[in-house]
């Protein structure tokens, strides 16, 4: 058991808060039983289960522990201190891993009939995009695919407001001008959004085959992610304010998107 | 202009940052042009302006305070360092405001055919609140009831995210049992959500005269509260997740309601 806070693997732990950390390994950092269970259960690639058995008194963490071990995982063992050293969370319940990120090449996503994809352009706040997948997730969206500078679906605000969705999404990384690529040799349609678009999100009829592209929580989208759009439809507001929270934005599409599909079935 | 960070005004202004001292003193503190701005023109009642000359170098605030002091306002004069001693952003524009909580009572709620009222039970993080309060606004909701142990929509959080809807919206507070007297007084529908509901959300025809009632982050709605739903929907979900972020499902619900009356009109 490390008892120590300045062990070199405790110290390489901590580091995973910063962004650039994360980039240079690849890693990342997850804390709970709940999205540690989640990520067991979602298949995703566990490096290193961390508990500390001070603070693990549920019969549920207890088992994930056991399980991992059984199937030849390597568990750090940690004191009480050393877990509270690293730990996001008041009242922490001493279980934790070091993952895998795992990133799809948009190269390698073929855009099916009835595949619904979220595209987000320079999103900058992590829990909008963690709520966006969990919504994503919701509506049988295949994955997000963030386009140029977005924040990182890695950040632990992200990964606490996706509520596993992480897992059950797929996440893609790319330029403007690889996307734009993709959508031509992919055929997908892409429906934008913006407060001045003439067409209501809610009597559009999308296509089978959809992307749907979102701007930034500052600018809305730019006008080049406009231009490749095939079609830009209005969310109508009624109220002192001409925009709505971009997970809210997300979410009022994409539940439109599902109600449409499943009256077509 | 007050150079000391001691000055008991000042100290006052920071405390202003726990929920029990805006709960004793009524009051509630707002920073930077776009909230100052929004208040002044949604008519809300200023205590105190405060500007900070050195950093407030836009136009439009200087005529903000211009304006306010022309109408007989008060205004503080702080130094740059006292500004920074309470503010809440970072690069602060040197304008804030000290304002009166404004609180509707139930018992004068009136329930007119057309309308929306949003009732949320404890809810606990104000960004949600605030987001809640910007989507009501742009569906055209007439304001939020808050019961029971709810977070304070006061909270720099919720102002924050309310992008100005604060002022916009109506804001009641009551307990169960005060809503559920106003319920029957008024004549008011009221439709609860819940994952076990068996109506879908969308399929729903809602009542003209009607309030959403929306449970916890944690808990959803509790048995007494669906008991007095004259509805409960849910909104259908085909992922990992067996929920959905509160202020994306509000939402979700809120521009159904849109969406139905557009319809009818």
């Amino acid at each position: 058991m490390i008892t120590s806070t300045a062990n070199p693997r405790i110290k390489e732990i901590r580091k995973l808060r910063e962004r650039k950390e994360r980039q240079a390994t690849g890693l990342f950092y997850i804390e709970g039983l709940r999205i540690v269970g989640e990520a067991v259960q979602q298949g995703a690639r566990i490096e290193t289960l961390i508990s500390a058995p001070e603070l693990l008194i549920s019969d549920f963490g207890q088992k994930l522990v056991q399980n991992h071990l059984e199937k030849g995982g390597q568990v750090l063992e940690v004191s009480e201190q050393v877990f509270q050293s690293f730990s996001l969370k008041e009242g922490p319940q001493g279980i934790a891993a070091i993952l895998t990120q795992k990133w799809t090449r948009l190269a390698d996503v073929t855009a099916q009939p009835g595949d619904c994809w979220v595209v987000l352009d320079s999103v900058a706040d992590p829990g909008n995009l963690g709520t966006i997948l969990r919504t994503s997730d919701s509506t049988g969206c295949r994955g997000v695919i963030l386009l140029d500078q977005s924040t990182d679906p890695y950040d632990p605000s992200c990964i606490r407001a996706s509520m596993g969705a992480l897992f059950s999404q797929k996440l893609v990384k790319a330029s403007f001008d690889e996307f734009l690529q993709w959508k031509k040799s992919s055929g997908i349609g892409v429906v934008g959004t913006s407060d001045k678009a003439e067409q209501d999100y809610h009597t559009y009829e999308y296509p089978r085959n959809l992307a749907i592209l979102m701007g930034s929580e500052r600018q809305g989208l730019q006008p080049r992610h406009l231009e490749l759009c095939d079609a830009v439809v209005r969310i109508p507001m009624v109220g002192i304010s001409d925009s709505l929270n971009l997970a809210v934005a997300t979410a009022v599409v994409l539940y439109e998107v599902f109600n449409q599909k499943q009256e077509v079935a």
